[in-house]
């Protein structure tokens, strides 16, 4: 079927056009003229397509006056400068075929408000929503952006395992991946303990918490290379902020060090923020209105913005000075806590601020030591509103000094041999981040609760669908 | 830093230019002239630039005497005419800066010609060859060209979830995902049996084989959508065509049958050789070479092939005509074997074919029942010397016989209720196929072995790295 979709219906300004449509029925109003004005929505776009429906059509009394919103179908007509106002065009049907009836009493959509709560219970139908709709949408957006910013910059696609049985990082936080029989495990006869040798792959395996190591391998020999794939965190925690399954951004450059680093930060996130823009005006004037007051604006400043760079050092004593402010009294050696990040973000900068060098004792392993050993050349990217957004690091390339920091944290080298390989032979400076995805579509959206931003979130006891 | 891109730098003709670029050194020649060619590359192409290092550097003797093949160095000069054959532009360095050394007695990869099942177990440093930093290439040249060609057909990339709890579909080859200590785990007190509501998700869950059921709950609210991301299968099949772990990209099409899927296909499968082709000449090259003779002139075919459509019925009674070419015989009924795939892309077509609308009984329960209640709308991309590489169909969207068909395979229709409520509401006729992009990665390639064109392979009782 050749069909128009309803944004370029709308978009069209060609009168006497004919044209076929297709899609769902918002809602019906039946005039007393003998005709029916149908909005309908395709998904394209936030907007509905008018469509006036003749009584002279041979199924009007039989089936247009059976439409009810969710019904689904295809209509051909005329495009039509329309009288009404608050649109431009609608289409004067010449034939509408029903595809799909749609129950009133039945269709969980059918109510005028249902709460985001409610429509996590129906996901596989949310989409059908104006709220979801423009979701998925803005979502899409920033997926494309993200491709092209990274592609257009000489960047290669990387594709980070998801199985992974390199258990050394956060084991606890991971979920195991087993074909054993859980009800009758083969075991060792010797030890009585579970036999991973009979596992699918001889021994323990997890899902990735992240791709940044294995990232390393190929940008310490292609040069720049990104991820985007889902990770996973077993952590229990029921908040708006967490999903146990996420989609992660980790780019990862050779022969750059911190300043490098946060630049890529910064024109990544200006690109993201220049493009939902673009793409999605609708969409987000949408939320703006309904959702979160002042996005939009935030946004636009955000796609313009400088950012600030300050030490965790100066950070520190800047929230020093404001203290009283705070739940958690902030001292140097602390990690920042949300309130501090927001505090910086929105009342001192006014802006993003990208946080740099943090004590070594509160940052992972691989994160390059400063020469004051006491700091390692992490940074932290902070937005007003939400606080932290990017992580990334320098990462260390000095063989000697890694291994002294992976026995720091009760490892072996040996537990890292490969990634302790890249600074044996030819180590080259690097550096990347980390975006967790979802916290960027909850941002540009104004969405409340992550699990609103991912078409079906996994949760603690939650994985419909 | 900025640096050139050895790419850019092998490309430009801009003599006299000051430039600085970084890489690895391929090999090392010393002249008896006094001075040093090395070969760089960084990646950015399979070509190494040729870096002139006069005696009069000032780690001339200290250092470049003692570069190895792997060492990083970071070299800045000037731009030169080549007087060398086979390279128009080499750069004669000022200063030469050691980023790092490599040991050759250590470095696995400094033999001169190394298998493939050895770099594998060096997977983390064999994208510094040839071959790897090749595959890797033309892999993120396919997976960008698969983002450009949906999006720039206003399709939403649409990400399905990973884990999932709907154990319909072949729970068998799936692999399981649990938090519960696996060497105790809590059991029921009545049972006996394991208490799956103590486990993260509160039942039991899977990695997921497919997002195909997902992404049809937003092609039916949204038009058209793609997935492209990691599926799995828990088969032990030690094959050089199988992965555990695979990423797969899944259109879905709102408002479209079998043939506008079939159209979908082509138009997709064209797009991807023309764009390996226009992006990643000097790769193929060298696998034409290398790897696989005549791969270009196959893939050059393809990127303008017709491809013929067939009937399943008629694909067998060709098939029946030349039974005693094969191993296993044809039959109305049978599904067609690989052996059968090739004859009719490669000896009867000669190009690429799709066999479209099999017998029921062979295919999977959402396919739509043809009129002739014998068959459904499914169709198989064939091409040369590999047969199929995209599985697809149109879906079932008629509520009643979908219900009747899940019965037929044993389930009750509540299994799939989310499901089904997409025909409840307002159904759509829609539709959608497969592609397993390492399938196409190795096609695209000519590589052997699956496991060698993703970065980190899964498979039985391997998941190192």
């Amino acid at each position: 079927m050749r069909r128009t979709l309803v944004r370029d219906a709308l978009a069209s300004r060609e009168y006497g056009k004919e044209m076929t449509v297709a899609g769902w029925v918002r809602t019906r109003r039946d005039s007393k003229a003998g005709m029916s004005f149908v909005e309908l929505n395709d998904g394209s776009c936030m907007g509905n397509l008018q469509v006036l429906a003749p009584a002279s059509l041979a199924n009007y009394a039989s089936e247009v006056t059976r439409l009810h919103p969710g019904a689904s179908i295809k209509v051909t007509g005329q495009l039509v400068e329309s009288p009404a106002s608050g649109q431009a065009v609608e289409l004067q049907a010449t034939t509408l075929t029903v595809l799909g009836f749609c129950d009133p009493l039945e269709y969980p959509l059918g109510k005028s408000r249902i709460s985001f709560e409610r429509l996590r219970e129906v996901a596989h139908l949310r989409a059908r929503t104006n709220t979801f709709g423009a979701v998925a949408r803005v979502r899409n957006a920033l997926a494309f952006a993200t491709h092209r910013f990274f592609q257009e910059r000489d960047f290669y696609y990387f594709n980070a395992p998801i199985i992974t049985a390199s258990d050394c990082e956060g084991a606890g936080e991971m979920f195991q991946v087993t074909t054993l029989d859980l009800e009758k495990p083969p075991r060792d006869p010797d030890s009585g303990k579970i036999d991973f040798k009979q596992d699918f792959f001889a021994r323990p395996a997890n899902l990735t918490v992240s791709g940044q190591l294995e990232a390393e391998t190929h940008a310490c020999a292609l040069g720049n290379v990104y991820t985007f794939g889902p990770t996973f965190r077993a952590e229990n925690s029921n908040t708006t902020r967490h999903l146990a399954e996420f989609w992660m951004i980790e780019p990862e450059i050779a022969f750059a060090d911190l300043n490098d680093d946060a630049d890529l930060a910064e024109d990544y996130l200006r690109f993201l923020f220049q493009e939902v823009l673009a793409r999605c005006p609708e969409d987000l004037k949408f939320f703006d209105q309904r959702v979160e007051k002042g996005l939009l604006a935030n946004l636009e400043a955000l796609a313009k913005a400088e950012f600030t760079r300050i030490s965790y050092t100066e950070a520190i004593a800047l929230l020093e000075k404001a203290a009283d402010k705070f739940e958690f009294k902030p001292y140097w050696g602390a990690d920042l806590q949300s309130e501090h990040e927001r505090y910086l973000a929105e009342e001192l900068f006014h802006g993003p601020v990208i946080v740099m060098n943090y004590p070594k004792e509160i940052k992972a392993f691989y994160m390059r030591l400063n020469d004051d050993q006491k700091t390692v050349a992490a940074m932290d990217v902070l937005l007003p509103t939400v606080g932290e957004i990017i992580g990334g690091s320098q990462r260390e390339e000095r063989l000697d000094v890694l291994e002294a920091r992976i026995r720091d944290i009760g490892m072996t080298p040996e537990d890292y041999w490969w990634y302790c390989d890249l600074r044996r032979f030819g180590t080259v400076p690097h550096a990347g981040f980390g975006l967790g995805f979802e916290r960027m579509v909850r941002f540009c959206t104004g969405m409340g609760n992550i699990r609103d931003v991912i078409p079906f979130p996994r949760t603690p006891q939650s994985a419909e669908f």
